[in-house]
């Protein structure tokens, strides 16, 4: 029997930390649907990533739908892990749409004249470039929000397995999308039902200098 | 005084979640160094970031010399963070090295036949494509990790600011960097002198769609 009740050391469980240690990617999922209310939550967090200016160029759509997941995995090579898993969010860019809502990206905290300022700096840097180079820019930036998303999934327990092998045209046709978007990564995202493989990554020696 | 002892409520708290709401960016630093064993941890959490193919393509020089952050500082239209952060984190991607390694990339776990077929693939993938095209997509890979680097430095309880207005070709120069490499960001670092703005964001509902 204890006699002494102490205090337990204050030390800080980095749930990120664990969560970067422990991501792998999951091609086998519990049927088990993720609740809308979570998935958006889950959306509305992998959205407070920064991106340049602001500009939020990233959009979701979330495939739940078994036919239309059907559809999406055969413009995906057949990939099953979109069958399996219960929900595939679709990351795309779409630089015409965060151009015209830059006014609402701008902070309501700022005076008028500095948000108006703001608007105008950003699409002049975008007035003189080809579709090509601004929606390439897009979606870059996007991959900033998949980064959140990815790591964010895992914490709250979800498993993902991003994709980049898919038919871009096929699934913008099947998802009433917009010729001029870009979709830097399908993600089938669900509970696991696999271990997955150990990841492995170059030792980080090898990638990064002091000076 | 308490007579039962009760377990407390087994509520996860979701530090992802709280780093991810609270992260904004920070210009004024306290001039405390963070140890170079804890920016090592942190960029090697980062570089757990899931890429196509593995490639891995981001690299990283922490800059903490007083006269380099100074001429980076320069390089950067004399953005003042880089001065008032103990450390500012380049941020580059390089295909032609993720090309070279990718032989360490693959996973050690695959029988060598695979990992000699997955190195094929990956170069032969990038085999027709220009060094433009090549090292843009290495720079949008190179997000990833950032969006990574961000959301886990926040959770550690160090400050950043992202910054995208640089003379990249400078920069290059300043650090030896090969002419072909990109810069996505630089990211002061450090821990905050400064309450910041509380980062706005477009509405979810406005980026999202479920089918």
């Amino acid at each position: 029997m204890r006699t002494n009740i102490i205090d337990p050391p204050t030390t800080r469980i980095d749930a990120a930390a664990m969560a970067a240690d422990h991501r792998r990617s999951i091609r086998q999922y519990e049927s088990t649907p993720i609740p809308q209310a979570d998935l958006t939550e889950l959306l509305r967090l992998a959205a407070r990533a920064p991106s340049a200016f602001n500009a939020q160029p990233w959009r979701f759509v979330v495939v739940q739908d078994p036919a239309l997941k059907a559809a999406l995995s055969a413009a995906a090579y057949g990939q099953q892990q979109i069958l399996r898993a219960p929900a595939t969010i679709v990351l795309y860019s779409d630089m015409v749409d965060a151009l015209d809502r830059m006014p609402d990206s701008m902070h309501p905290d700022m005076p008028q004249d500095k948000r108006d300022a703001g608007v105008e700096s950003f699409r002049a840097t975008f007035a003189n470039q080809s579709e090509a180079e601004r929606e390439t820019w897009g979606q870059a930036q996007a991959n900033i929000a998949l980064g959140y998303l990815l790591l964010l999934a895992e914490s709250k327990g979800y498993a993902t397995s991003p994709m980049l092998g898919f038919q871009p045209e096929k699934v913008k046709t099947l998802l009433g999308l917009p010729e001029h978007v870009r979709i830097p990564a399908l993600v089938a995202i669900g509970y696991p039902a696999e271990e997955g493989f150990r990841p492995h990554r170059l030792p980080i020696e090898t990638l990064m200098d002091f000076r």
